[in-house]
């Protein structure tokens, strides 16, 4: 079995994509769920062309990560400076990553054109950066932008940045097809080439780096491995500039399930497909329904089809079984794929319970309901914590909800408000009325309900809500349409998401509100007693 | 130049993907689409499973093709009976296309255990069928059902199957890659073998027809036209049953520009974006904007210092130049560095205006600001043109609004109503005030807007939206976050998009709303005076 390393770039590369944006508490959790998943390098930033990402790698270090290594991302020095002055490399070294990735150019054509060096220079740059970083105790990636171009135009000279790459230390010569457009034969005979040159004797690890302008990002990337590559660079979900960079998750599905290469623990391929749509629920996108491998309809059998026939010969009808990468077939909604792991969340509260139990089969049944409507409980791990507790007897509601009522109105009454909100509860009997405004209803009711609740519950007052997303389920319904809230809370000490989903957004903020607030109170319950609850 | 002919199966088996469904007219106005781009083949149903098909095919006949050939869908005659007296190969007689395409196993496994027929049984009903069809004057493709499978199970009987449909005289021997799963150079070994023993004397013409389930539809596509295979069958957008169907937009690019093939006539090339879109609208689904060559950001740039460089000089970041396909480059609004952009939209309203103007400075400052606050003009065309009337003076407003006031409540008031909103404006001195209730109060609110509007402009009710997106810009801000609300519209013509940002999600509903309105009515006047008024 042939190892190959991966290098995910959604946070770098990725983040390049239209509309998509990440805070840096988006990038902590995508750094967890890609370490989770296994990828050898995370490809976190550029620290020297975005403070944000200062930001975000100061707060990384602290994390204790089981498998991936963070990768700081930069370019070589600029022309006519010492590596030393340079405040880009300076940055890179600051990120204090053990592994650094440093893309330079390696076409003639950009060399002279774009950053009007000679080619004699350009190679001095590569060299130098790659030594620099070398001293500076760092494992460089170089990143040969262009490469495929640069190579079709003037081999010779591609294959010279290549070697100032190694004789500066690089231990990774990354091939780039930076603009798009290689077909799978050239990307082939290109990384031969290099693998010969440079890697017959495994000195340096060749890998590459696609995009999808030719629709063909997946398959240059598998025919470079064919070709000797072992290292791959790409985006989980194959979101990035234009048509998107290479789909990781079909690259490392495709390689560890028919090529016979090992990129991520055997045991964490059935976690491919649930780390996948927690990406896209950190992100705010709609994980395409398509998707190979990981996508809803990936495994989805028509109407019509025998159901008795797959599940006897799935052999006959799917290129692998669903469950290989943590994907379900669609027709079969209680299925034991999704029961195993909806077994382990229950035993943490009951660990009486398994497959068997009637309960279990209860709450596999209300999940795959409330996923029907729009739930998607990946993301909202407290919100599915509540379900199952309810479920299962553990669970009080903290109050009785009367009503609550809002509204808007514009012009706006003062600058930041345009909304009221009442909000009438008992709690043990006691009937409280409450009322808040705020800048729009949801706000103006998050308010009420913190002013009811803090009157029996004061922790309530240490919650703050640190993510708020809204995702359209299905804009034909336009104004009516359903929509999925997601919340992110914190108490200083601890995290947790909760959702709601209804065609009324009030209320399916209002439903995230209370799992948020609820969770909450039996977390501190918990605490206090020093036991599950 | 190598000549590929090129089936399209959007309308057979892309119409089995998940929420497609086509009217008679729908089929038409494709088979129009496809006919107009040059497509060799167009499999536009399978008269003998579906009645609706044959409708299409008496109404299709009428029709006069420029390029293309109308193919019906079936399979090999059942097991045990005479060809004349199965009932589906009647109906595909019926359908009195040229070609027919026919299906028929060619994997062991599939003859013996899902059709239960003998190995020689089966080489019989292939042969018999096509011999049949050909008897009655029609150009046969054979489709060799899980051939790639077939072939690595058992690939002598595999070979036979083929060997029986030449014998009955199928004209071309399409290679099915019916469950997914193959590797591109899986693909190209098998291709190159029945290349070697059918087609090497140009016999008969080995086609492909590949899925999507590794993320390699297009190349294994490619491999086997690599291969010797000079028929490739598809679906324009990539639609189909799970994954997809190999995207057939994408594969006549990559061959015609990239593989010195021809499938269509050189000169329709630049329709090939112009016609996905068309077939997306007919099918009432997004283009994806990721989608090569075809999609909306294929040729999109970001960075602000790749602007002026990409229009310098287009080959150091383009593989292709996007006229040549019918698409066109986008600058990103997000990089408002670029001014020539805006002068260039500018100029549609007044001519005489320039990157001097005064005016411009305004509009390039009112568009910063409002990036600033979240706005994003990329993908709201209509409320980018209503901005840059209002500063030119080419902008009235179609009424004065006094107030609107929302209000919602829990539990609802009826099912599907939980929200009443009033709205009070005036036109030229004439009052009005209006009412709606709904789906939560943006519902409501446009209820209401609709309500007071077509009193003094009927052809507001024209205006469906198509779709509804909802992007918290700082989940930082938890409920008070502030959302760009993104509305696409139509009124069955035109379709245009427009958005509104704001804290309260009601007033950035609000926003994007009457921005949607008022575009169509200024269209509308425009329409009626046959200038930009």
């Amino acid at each position: 079995m042939k190892k190959i390393s991966v290098l995910d770039s959604t946070l770098r590369d990725g983040s390049q994509g239209e509309g998509i944006s990440y805070s840096v508490q988006d990038k902590i959790n995508i750094v967890k769920a890609l370490d989770e998943l296994g990828v050898t390098y995370i490809e976190a930033g550029n620290p020297g062309s975005n403070p944000k990402d200062m930001e975000f790698f100061a707060e990384a270090k602290k994390l204790k990560l089981q498998h991936s290594k963070l990768v700081a991302f930069g370019s070589t020095r600029r022309k006519g400076i010492k590596c030393a002055e340079d405040a880009n490399l300076q940055s890179l070294l600051a990120a204090e990553t053990d592994v650094v990735c440093i893309f330079g150019k390696t076409w003639d054509f950009q060399v002279t054109e774009i950053i009007h060096a000679t080619l004699e220079e350009n190679l001095e740059m590569i060299r130098e950066t790659v030594a620099f970083l070398v001293e500076n105790k760092k494992e460089v990636i170089f990143d040969a932008e262009h490469f495929f171009t640069g190579y079709a135009a003037n081999s010779e000279y591609a294959l010279k940045c290549l070697g100032a790459a190694v004789e500066g230390g690089a231990s990774c010569l990354c091939l780039c097809e930076t603009k798009g457009g290689e077909m799978p034969m050239q990307c082939y005979e290109a990384t031969k080439t290099v693998v010969e040159r440079f890697a017959k004797n495994g000195e340096v690890v060749v890998g590459v780096h696609t995009h999808n302008d030719t629709g063909l990002a997946v398959a240059n990337s598998l025919m470079a491995v064919e070709a000797g590559a072992a290292h791959v660079q790409g985006v989980l979900l194959g979101f990035g500039e234009r048509t998107g960079n290479a789909n990781l998750s079909t690259i490392i599905a495709d390689l560890q399930l028919k090529m016979d290469c090992n990129c991520i623990p055997e045991e964490n391929m059935v976690k491919l497909t649930p780390i996948c749509k927690r990406v896209a629920e950190i992100t705010n996108i709609a994980l395409d329904a398509g998707m190979p491998y990981v996508g809803g309809s990936a495994f989805a059998h028509k109407a019509g089809m025998h159901i008795d026939a797959v599940i006897k010969n799935p052999f006959a009808y799917e290129h692998i079984t669903p469950e290989t990468v943590g994907n379900e077939r669609v027709f079969l909604m209680s299925e034991v794929a999704g029961k195993s792991m909806i077994v382990e969340k229950v035993q943490k509260f009951d660990s009486s319970l398994n497959k068997n139990s009637p309960v279990v089969a209860e709450i596999v049944k209300k999940v795959k309901e409330l996923e029907h409507i729009g739930y998607q409980f990946e993301g909202a791990d407290a919100s599915f914590e509540i379900l199952v507790r309810k479920a299962i007897g553990k669970y009080q509601p903290f109050f009785n909800l009367h009503y609550y009522k809002t509204s808007g109105e514009f012009p706006r009454f003062a600058d930041d408000q345009s909304a009221f909100a009442q909000f009438k509860i008992d709690v043990d009997g006691k009937v409280v009325v409450s009322a808040g405004d705020g800048d729009g209803p949801v706000n103006a009711l998050d308010v009420a309900i913190r002013n009811a609740l803090e009157q029996f519950y004061p922790n309530v007052a240490q919650i703050h809500l640190t993510d708020y997303k809204v995702r359209v389920l299905d804009g034909k319904g336009a104004t009516a349409s359903r929509v999925r809230v997601l919340i992110e809370s914190s108490d200083g000490e601890s995290h947790w998401a909760t959702m709601g989903v209804s065609s009324d957004i009030i209320e399916a903020s209002y439903l995230a509100l209370v799992d948020s607030f609820e969770y909450k109170l039996i977390k501190d319950l918990e605490r206090k007693f020093g036991k599950l609850i």
